[in-house]
């Protein structure tokens, strides 16, 4: 615990970074997954096991709080951590994306969005005055700018006109945090994928001096090549001393490719949406449980997992749990998935302190492609 | 953990029973409630976090796992305890019951019934010797008897011609059980709310020396009044030295009341699957927590409980997730109920144990009856 937030930077491998993130509420080793938790839980798992498979912070969705049970609500409830039992600090992200992909009958002009909620379609106003004071209402540790998140493809026109609203928005945002020792607030890189636009963006936040700075506008579809290319014309821009965070993303492999082009914190619902669905993440790629293959097959889904669902249980069972649809099916496979992802990151951290993340990340992309144990006979 | 199974009785208060019963898997005390682990889950709940509440036993159904994923498979996967990994004892269903509530075509004949399965139409033919080896194949500690559950309400006549069916079953399962060290197989008293025919159903089972006795066809619609009777003139002619299990009961005042009138184990769904529809149990009687009053309560669900969702969560906060028709809240309010359960069970070996069962059971009236604590003004 702290009462001065700060990004210490512990040592670095090329681009890639070794740091911490000291806050109000607790330390985050970086680079650092955090587990999505929408509507004050990470679905389908106890905030205690979330915490041990290593996450250190976890994100909330302004978006969905407000709508329900509203920010008023969990405030005098003690603040989200408190609501949910969340011990450790919590990101919340301004709500402007889950606007634009969930809500109805959105309006945006320049002094914030209207919408219709997508639960009981009541009319809302979302400005970066009310996001930020959303924000405070749920207690964040770390609170984000309200921002228009560029849809994919823009032309240079569009990306330019969003990124500078984006830009006005950041000051309102700025203007409308209230420093408490400990608390951050991060500012979002916009741009597209121009590098112009990247820069100006840049430059316009740090003049405003936040605790953090996020890269936002990318994973929305503009594939892994591009997202890399932007990262590597973006991140040298940054400030050095500031923790990086690269929102919504994304597979392991961006994970890793992105810590090597200098990002130390991401978010991103895959792993607990996929365990919800079947998909399970392991060191030799994806596997598919609901697959008939793996009905008799007395095996750990990855033998070198230390999860709850690796250890106690085979192949064949959860298999069974997913086809029967069975809660316990869903609850160890998101188990699974957190874990390895939070074991990856681990990885990553080790292998950036030995100084040999080039070597991690071959290996890595070798085990990925190996691809899932042959079937039984 | 025994290579004998058998039942001690340990102290008597009225007609009330302390009790264990060892098994090869480990031992119950009674009287005893076993969580309902249908298809190999008990739903929502981790194994561990079903033993944590105290349970020493749960059911797992013959009908669903003969479907889904099959008893063989089962066996090949080393039995129903490895495959779930659940370290206790197990007690299976014949799977007679279910054949008739869920499966679709039903034929019975003497030989046993022919039905479709629910799930993909599938033709399966189940009799006593296949459910006696279905139930070997799953490794159950406690094998039932296969049985016609006769129907409320029956004529003397039809209730008689369906009880005397299952004794004929109840021979051939006998049978074909396979003694092993520390296993048992139980029984299943028919004969609806007939005095008589109750009466010469357990004289036709005694006469087949089971390790246990089951009591069913009740629970099926004729109410607590008609079931305390039945149970008042058939636990007095069933033998004094085995467990006695009423299947598929009940609610709280259901369990008191039948452990008053001689009963030592039982089984239900309600506490799992109103986990599932946002009621609970608490010593206040019953709570609807999808109900608005919850919305901005800080107070925990039930003062005196010890689970995760009374001393980790508010009721604003589970009544939110419920709202949001999240899984956490199946998890916690599923964990709620079978430890409100387990406790009840608690205390109703606590109270036969010091001879005041009757003042134990008039404060449990008394304390339902307060009903739910008054809404904050």
């Amino acid at each position: 615990m702290t009462h001065v937030f700060r990004y210490e930077l512990l040592k670095t491998d090329g681009a890639a970074r070794l740091g911490r993130v000291h806050t109000a509420h607790g330390t985050i080793d970086t680079p650092a997954f955090m587990p999505v938790g929408t509507a004050a839980t990470v679905k389908a798992m106890r905030p205690e096991e979330v915490r041990a498979t290593g996450a250190q912070i976890i994100l909330g969705n302004t978006y969905h709080l407000m709508l329900r049970p509203t920010a008023e609500r969990v405030a005098a409830l003690g603040g989200l951590r408190n609501f949910m039992n969340w011990r450790g600090p919590i990101l919340t992200d301004s709500g402007g994306f889950q606007v634009m992909s969930l809500a109805k009958l959105r309006k945006l002009t320049e002094d914030g969005v209207t919408f219709q909620s997508h639960v009981d379609g009541s009319r809302h106003h979302l400005t970066p005055e009310r996001s930020i004071e959303i924000q405070h209402l749920l207690d964040a540790t770390i609170t984000m700018a309200f921002d228009e998140c560029t849809p994919f493809p823009a032309t240079h026109e569009q990306a330019a006109e969003s990124m500078r609203l984006s830009m006005r928005w950041a000051e309102r945002s700025r203007k409308a945090f209230v420093a408490r020792p400990g608390y951050g607030q991060f500012g979002i890189v916009q741009g597209s994928v121009f590098e112009d636009l990247r820069r100006e963006s840049v430059e316009a936040l740090n003049a405003l001096d936040y605790e953090g700075y996020a890269v936002g506008g990318l994973a929305v579809g503009e594939g892994q090549e591009a997202m890399f290319s932007t990262l590597e014309f973006t991140t040298p821009l940054m400030p050095q001393h500031k923790p990086r965070y690269l929102m919504g993303v994304g597979k392991p492999a961006d994970l890793v490719g992105a810590v090597m082009r200098g990002i130390d914190m991401f978010d991103c619902v895959l792993p607990t949406r996929s365990g919800r669905t079947a998909q399970a993440f392991t060191r030799r790629g994806t596997v598919n449980l609901r697959n008939a293959r793996h009905s008799d097959d007395p095996r750990p889904l990855d033998a070198e997992c230390s999860c709850a669902a690796c250890r106690q249980y085979s192949r064949a069972y959860l298999h069974h749990l997913i086809r029967c649809e069975e809660i316990l099916g869903m609850m160890l496979l998101t188990q699974h998935n957190l874990q390895y992802y939070q074991d990856l990151m681990r990885g990553i951290r080790g292998a950036i302190q030995e100084g040999r993340l080039a070597e991690f990340a071959a290996r890595f992309d070798e085990d990925q492609a190996r691809g899932d144990i042959a079937p039984l006979a």
